[in-house]
């Protein structure tokens, strides 16, 4: 039974411990952690693991661990550079359990001339926090591991397992997430501190990437006919994907969660490259592209129309019915998950643990959101029967130029998460 | 004056150094000289030419001494890498002087898996030597080299000065020609053997290089709204400019040695990049072109259309109109060059000696042929007033793979130019 004089001085004990928070906030942002460099951040993460007594599990991820499991998304190339950290710590047992995760990899920054100072040399301004990685998503790192912090600072500890999970590959597969599930660590549920705002997310859509490769003929351009670069050829496979954007989208099609969302599913051409001097018929050109689904949109169905929409469109072009587009996976192959569907006691129960959090920390409701992005939430929820709460810090230009996440945000996510688990796992004195 | 009997002779001592001339365009196919790589090959140059006894003219490109002179075009970076070959001997000085130039540089050679074999591992079969920059023009270097090989061999020199030039930066610039010109080197004509099938070129194309630059906002996909995409925002902009090509090649617009030809100027998207992240929206994209001009037609006007060709298409494009294009240019500023206007007394006697020495070889009359490329042809005649015959042998699939050249091709082309050399230059004993 959690108190409301229990309540004020965990509120109290995470404010206490706060400078502290934002000071690893900023060492664990100023780590350069883009897919396949995130051991620098990894070794970070477990140092501070380890410091406050943790047990500290950390593994090479072993595609041949993973690769025949639900969830799996295909990659090119193999994981020696891929490690995960998990941290426990002993407990009575006698409350239920949780995983707290967070995934340490971050995307690109992009050209540096468009940030306004350097993306790993984070800075605050105004209350913000600034730099690559502190909204998506170090600050729910931080939060994660503060929020047991402060229970510490009172001298108290979850009395159910929780396991502390700092994963990779969240932004391109998830992988890192399902090795966790393969490593056999599991809970009464999960929460996901990604910054929606302090919202928590009852749906997320489902993602598959997909690159294009074009080839052909190449000839000096002094001899260039109509239809024979291939970079041009991408453009009416492009449009082609568009028109079933267009029709994923339509209002019949829909699932329950997104049905007032006039376009959840947002194909993305994220990538391109082609050709290699100005004056040759590039022969050769290669796009990524990005699509969304519908929670319970099969993956496997999703792949055929994607095949059957470019191999269609190419039948009718000049280059490309000569020169066929492959069709290449490599990524996402991620379904979407609806927490909103769990009908289970469990779900219940966790979700009212943090609408209660909330409202003691902010006042107000909590609010709900579909998400039109995926996270590692569906794991826990689809593969491993266990409720997942992604449930974050206020942040912007995630994925941008001069990502930011605000401060105070942290502090009552950080508040929230120690009341959820105190209302969650139960608290006892270590 | 030159007798049949001499004929004959030139054209059996060309057979007779033909042997070890094919051998000599292995070697030289089998430098990867692409553009800031052609040390090694100029290297070999050198060393040939001076093995002969040339004297050799070997220097590096300095910008300054060429930036200032009509027919610069317009480089990113310096020439710390670019060196030029010019191989000279003693002579009478009583003949006629002529420049044979060839250009060393390749472009590049594009994804292997594209190559039957390894584009610089070159090799023989059915009578073509295959290997990226066989044909466009190492073929022509060595018809160069071996022409007054096979004079020597009869123990003959031209009577006037000769300049064999091995040039670097025909390929995106020109300016390897230029600085043979800035560097004093003059004739009485040049002779160009680049691969147009034992034709006379009368007439070449201009060619102009640019790159559009597009930056906008990125944001995570699941935000992705409508024209925010940097990769797509160029499809309009390369829309835009296929009208301009369209209208550039307009019946009434055509220079008059191109006046049947329905689309002597090609317009090519020649390269693109954009993007960092599959699920990101692209902030960034770059695309090279290039684009002809006929001869006569004035490199600022074309560029102040390109210019507004670009700017009229952001101008009504949600994410251009925010995000205006940049235009860099970098590489070819080359104006069209006609021969077949070159009403000189000198341009005359050159194409009637060529046209002597065609027949000699081959029995028939030398075609003549607008190019819809162009040559580094175009120093010599508009900038040095000197005649620039572009004739050399057939080759095939030239900046692409399997590049190839004839090698009967080659040996007429060598003994054309030997005969050439003879009827321009006079003969004198060594």
């Amino acid at each position: 039974m959690i108190t409301p004089q229990d309540e004020t001085a965990i509120l109290k004990a995470v404010d206490a411990v706060f400078d502290r928070e934002v000071e690893f906030l900023a060492e664990l942002t100023s780590h350069a952690s883009t897919r396949g460099k995130e051991q620098s951040a990894q070794d970070f993460m477990a140092a501070e693991l380890s410091a406050r007594g943790y047990g500290v599990d950390r593994w090479r991820i072993d595609v041949a661990d993973i690769a025949h499991l639900p969830g799996f998304s295909p990659v090119i190339g193999d994981y020696e550079d891929a490690v995960n950290v998990v941290g426990t710590r002993g407990t009575s047992g006698q409350g239920r359990s949780l995983i707290l995760n967070g995934h340490v990899d971050v995307v690109p920054e992009g050209p540096l001339d468009m940030w306004e100072t350097p993306p790993y040399a984070p800075r605050i301004a105004d209350g913000w926090m600034y730099g690559r990685g502190a909204g998506d998503m170090k600050a729910g790192l931080a939060s994660n591991l503060f929020a047991l912090d402060a229970l510490r600072h009172l001298g108290l500890a979850p009395a159910g397992h929780v396991f502390l999970q700092s994963v990779v590959e969240e932004e391109c597969t998830g992988n890192g997430a399902l090795a966790c599930l393969a490593r056999g660590y599991r809970a009464d549920a999960a929460l996901i501190p990604e910054p929606f705002s302090e919202q928590l997310v009852t749906a997320q859509v489902g993602v598959i990437w997909f690159q294009v490769h074009l080839k052909g003929i190449p000839v000096h351009v002094a001899y260039a006919g109509s239809g024979s670069n291939a970079i041009e050829a991408a453009i009416p496979l492009i449009a082609a994907l568009h028109e079933m954007e267009h029709r994923w989208n339509a209002a019949e099609r829909r699932h329950g969660d997104y049905a007032g969302h006039n376009h959840a599913l947002n194909l993305n051409i994220g990538k391109i490259e082609g050709g290699d001097w100005t004056s040759s018929v590039p022969a050769w050109c290669v796009f990524d592209v990005r699509m969304g689904l519908f929670p319970g949109q099969d993956i496997g169905e999703a792949r055929r129309e994607i095949e059957a929409v470019l191999h269609d469109a190419a039948r009718s072009h000049p280059f490309l019915k000569e020169n066929a587009p492959a069709i290449v996976y490599h990524g996402f192959h991620a379904e979407g998950y609806a927490l909103s569907q769990d009908r289970s006691e469990g779900a219940a129960q966790a979700i009212s643990a943090l609408e209660s959090a909330h409202r003691t920390v902010t006042g107000g409701p909590l609010d709900k959101i579909a998400i039109t992005a995926t996270t590692d939430a569906r794991f826990f929820g689809l593969y491993a029967d266990t409720p997942a709460l992604v449930y974050g810090p206020r942040a912007e230009a995630i994925h941008g130029f001069n990502e930011r996440v605000e401060l105070e945000s942290v502090r009552r996510v950080t508040q929230a998460t120690a009341l959820f688990i105190a209302r969650w796992c139960g608290l006892e004195k270590i």
